[in-house]
């Protein structure tokens, strides 16, 4: 270290602009706190430039164009096919050409100084970004994010796999896609490219595609992608990879199988971004898999001044509870009273298939694990006046969750063409704890499609 | 009467088998009592034949189709016109062509007895339809529910308007369509021939259409008709109405202008339908403009044996009420202690135009009329992230108005397209009365439009 370096002093120092930094930074400085933001790829983080936003700008058009079909009236006045390349476009202004300058005066507005670079702790509260060495009066915030994990498959590394970061952003259709790993990533770029036209078949381990989820959805979103003309290989297991010659790809799985791509995405799960930190230097260390433990106030071990947000601390691995916990944490180190309870029991989360898939809380093998006295009531998302009008007769079954002894709803899950809207109704009813007595004085409006929670509530007794 | 006319004797006799009676029916009939359900025209009712049904399957398609327009890669697939043919076709299939038969079977399990006919109380408790004189042991429920009012203007009657009846099934698209009325039905059926390739031209004696709800609503719904082409004339009052020789009908205005058409649609409000039932025989009366009064278990008059559900009652004048009163009616007939809370302060309701508004609860103007501490937040409906996949570049707002005293929401307005599904949260929000500082930790699912709720309760001061 530089005996001569100058230490600039910050109130708070956060590493990494990705969604909960920026958040977390932003709502800090609009409090008139000295901010410094640290990023070293692209302000704006995985999520703007190679993930949700991307991602939802190559699924929409087919999404859209599949729920034309299931319009008469509509229907007949679509003739073309989805262009591919237009849709390429729109991603691409989506993601801005992955040029990070449009979200710079957002930060200059709020006085937020930026620097780009990797950060490294040289010490408690201490941070170096280069030539620049740093020093925090408050606290420093880690919302460093994670990146895809490559499994240690045999050839996997060197067959130059996609990552999300790829599957993305690519400027072309590979003719055939391999999808390794049927989690959400998975599954979604898996709808994404065959509604661009690519022959994708999807390799996953455990028995079922969104293993995490209601047993259901894992069933109805699987026939989505079947009749969308995606190749499900669930129970399969991958044993090598390689790139030949000409550039394709080959996927050997357990048993000898080998399945040929243009292509192959691997997306079986997500590593956080602490190695370079040199975190021993600020007394901490990561926990489980390198992510950063942290309490219902988002600190670090404990500590009085570390704090991790986003997908870096392993809680959550979503964008919208990363800003959450960006704004609870901002919030402590303001020196208000705060504690993070809008991610326990299952954050809400959508997957953008055709169909979708709208979840939030406890599955129903997840409140039984817990000891809860779980009844789950069971209807057709389609089995109401307005799912006349909107995402006609395509199957899917909406779930409640309820906790028996407290008679509040600890657990929702929907499955239906575009449900994402109908998710947060679900959402305050388990966070606030909303008694089902109470429930069923709030009337869903007629023809909407919000009528499941009138099946749902009669349905369990109500 | 004549002496030897037998009377049959059921538990409940419920008039009118419109959904807010149908519900009530069954839901008695489930719990094993004898019901009568008595109806004179359609088994299904309004709702179901000549509103919200045969509206909605005009509107879809078109809504659908400017969805389209605003997502690039799918407007691209998009070459002919809406088919108003195939539209019509399909309304025809919605509404079952008019006949109500498909509704039989769900009586028939039910138990339920039907009788079609007029019916008209002869005493209390005891009901003629036609030749038959039945008596209720327990109950008689009034649901009949309203009709188009014809307001009295010099030659109106006589110019054959249409009302929502000829409105939602015609058979064919009148070139020049003219619209009395800028309410809810007025606007939606403007909306829905505009999009089938009517000239339209909207008359309301008010400064702005939906005048009950929000300004912004007017003016933003005024914009999106404006856009597709429907005139609107508000401040505009009709002096007189006349159907000429070729059949087109003529609207003066006052001040002396005429409006001419192929049609005019009357759609000023709505009367109840009490007038053949007799009521004084069973010693009750009808109240202000017709309407049977009704307290929170849903009896009239402080009766122990007659209810009035729906329209009827003027409570409520929306399907989804009806529905919920025949719920809470059934239940208090069955013996249970319930009170109808969830049409206090404002149903949830939904206006399908493009954009669409979803409300629930008071406007602004209305808390502060009932003297509530009520602030405004409003943000832009098409401020976050999942605006940029639906509903892109439309503009609309986002209002929440907070009761200050019991930081509680008391009512929720959002305009913009298709924000029908999102307003059930809002609903919840407001009938179970959850604090701001609980509705915090509900975290909306990015990148989804529900985020407008984050950005309404950060710009409230969370």
């Amino acid at each position: 270290m530089l005996g001569v370096m100058e230490e600039r002093e910050f109130d708070v120092i956060v590493i990494g602009a990705g969604p909960a930094g920026e958040v977390c930074a932003g709502r800090l400085a609009e409090r008139e706190l000295e901010v410094a933001l640290v990023e070293q790829h692209l302000v704006g983080g995985e999520c703007s430039f190679y993930a949700c936003m991307p991602s939802k700008a190559l699924l929409r058009p087919g999404e859209l164009l599949a729920e034309v079909a299931r319009v008469p009236g509509a229907r007949e006045t679509v003739s073309g096919e989805l262009d591919a390349q237009v849709v390429l476009r729109r991603r691409d202004e989506v993601i801005h050409g992955r040029d990070d300058s449009g979200q710079l005066p957002w930060l200059e507005e709020r006085g937020i100084e930026l620097f780009r670079g990797q950060a490294a702790f040289e010490a408690e509260r201490s941070v170096r970004v280069g030539s620049e060495l740093m020093r925090a009066r408050r606290a420093v915030v880690v919302a460093t994010g994670t990146a895809a994990a490559i499994p240690p498959i045999d050839g996997l590394g060197e067959a130059r796999p996609w990552t999300n970061r790829e599957a993305t952003t690519a400027a072309e259709v590979p003719e055939r896609l391999l999808v390794l790993g049927g989690g959400v990533v998975g599954v979604e770029l898996a709808q994404a490219w065959s509604s661009l036209g690519s022959s994708v078949t999807v390799v996953e381990a455990e028995e079922r595609i969104l293993f995490n989820e209601e047993p259901f959805a894992s069933a109805e979103i699987s026939a989505g992608l079947d009749r969308a003309g995606v190749e499900l290989r669930t129970g399969a297991r991958a044993a090598g990879a390689s790139r030949g010659e000409g550039g394709r790809v080959s996927l050997e799985l357990e048993g000898g199988e080998r399945l040929r791509g243009d292509e192959l995405l691997v997306a079986v799960g997500r590593r956080p971004r602490t190695e370079e930190l040199f975190l021993e230097r600020a007394g901490a260390e990561a926990g489980a898999a390198g992510y950063l433990e942290v309490d219902d106030q988002l600190r670090v071990g404990g500590s009085d001044w570390l704090y991790a947000i986003g997908d870096v601390n392993g809680r959550s691995l979503l964008t919208h509870m990363g800003k959450y916990q960006a704004r609870i944490a901002a919030d402590h180190i303001l020196g208000e009273d705060v504690t993070a309870t809008g991610d326990k029991g299952g954050s809400p989360r959508v997957v953008f298939t055709d169909p979708q898939l709208a979840a939030v809380g406890l599955t129903l093998a997840k409140a039984q694990e817990q000891g809860i006295e779980a009844r789950a009531v069971d209807v057709s998302t389609a089995g109401n006046a307005g799912a006349s009008f909107h995402g006609r007769d395509m199957p899917g079954t909406s779930r409640i969750v309820v906790d028996e002894q407290r008679h509040v709803i600890v657990g929702a899950s929907f499955v239906g063409p575009e449900v994402a809207e109908s998710l947060h109704a679900a959402t305050i009813a388990v966070v606030a704890e909303v008694p089902l007595e109470r429930l069923w004085h709030a009337v869903p409006a007629f023809p909407t499609r919000n009528e499941v929670w009138l099946k749902l509530l009669e349905t369990y007794g109500l």
